[in-house]
Parts: structure tokens; sequence; C-alpha cells
């Protein structure tokens, strides 16, 4: 698929961790919680980015997008003894629908642009 | 949140359109289709990226996160009359649910190995 055009890449072994949250706690509270849950991810081998986005309409609706280099390193980093605590606190303030992904197609800005 | 860590940001005029997508057609043939939207949405303005991610475990589930500039880019690319066409074809292939989501926290990779 769109062979030649090197901004655009298929597949590749990263991982994509996607989860939608409903929160029933105030946004600064789950917010900060949340933060602190990416201080110790960003620590853990593998990790690629974490983006937290907040639903643009609904005000209990969050999503969160975390990118780890291998199925391998984010599985040990929720089996880490550190992970349990703070996804316990996120589970007092809001409830989460969590997927997993593979890459299919990456477009970066600037493609438009090369033509 | 988290202040004095450049790599942290909060917030940000640029929106998320995140799209899951259940699929009734091939892989491939979704895919070839996706990729032709993605060619219209990277030449309009304020793209800023794109990715398509595929289920990890879910053969008709797709979830595509698309990086916008700023609203008004994002609703003047839908507005584009080359666009409904492409849409109307994804239709064919797939059942979507969209929604649009602000920035709250970005980490990038590197953060732990800066401590």
């Amino acid at each position: 698929m769109l062979e030649g055009q090197p901004r655009v890449r298929e597949g590749g072994g990263d991982v994509t961790f996607v989860n939608r949250f409903t929160t029933h706690a105030p946004d600064d509270e789950f917010e900060r919680v949340f933060a602190e849950v990416c201080e110790f991810m960003a620590r853990q081998a593998g990790f690629l980015g974490n983006t937290l986005l907040k639903h643009a309409e609904d005000e209990h609706s969050y999503i969160n997008i975390a990118r780890w280099r291998d199925i391998e390193c984010f599985h040990k980093a929720l089996a880490h003894p550190e992970f349990e605590p703070h996804v316990a606190r996120l589970r007092t303030l809001s409830t989460s629908e969590p997927h997993l992904y593979r890459p299919r197609l990456v477009v970066s800005a600037g493609r438009g642009e090369q033509r």
C-alpha cells in the first residue's frame, strides 16, 4: 500500500494501548492521578510515548493512547509490582475500556507538501 | 501538573479525531480505501498526522487517530467537496464511531531516562 511513500509505513513491532475512561471524579483529580501513572510508565523499558486526551463534548470522557516498543515490554510494565496501586487509584475515579492495537498505516504531517 | 518537566505539556490548540471502525470487508480492501482517505487528508491544511491501528485480537476492529492543528482546519477538511466520496466508500466497508478530543497530557519517550 502506498509503495514508495517514505513517510507512510505499515506494521512494525510496536503496539498501541488505547484506553477510554469514563470519569466520576473532578477533572483535576483524575488528571493528577493519571499523571502519576504516566510518571511510572515513562520509567519502564520500551515506553515510547503517551497522550491523554479529553473528549471535546463529553465532560466525563477521556481516552489515553500509549505506545510501546513491543508487546513484551507492555506486559512487563503491567506486571510490575508498582503498577497495581496506580491502577487501583484510577479505578476509584473512573471506569475504563482498554484495547490493544497494532499499527497498520502511519501518515506523518508534510506528506502533502512533498507532492 | 508536572511543572518543570519539559517533555510533558498540557492543552494546546490541536485536536485529535479518534474513530473506531468495525469492518465487514476484507482487511486489504478496507486498508486500501483508508489509505486513499489518508492521501486526501494529508493534503489538507492543518493536518498533523494520522495513524490507523488494527485491534490485536478483534479481527474486525480498527481505530484511527488523526491529529489536526485546530478545530477549524479539521472542519474545513470535512467540508471539502472531495471528502464525501471517500467517506461514502468507507461506509460500504465499515461502520464507525467518531469522537473528537483535545490533548491534556503528553509524555514523550525518554523522560524516564532523563531522571
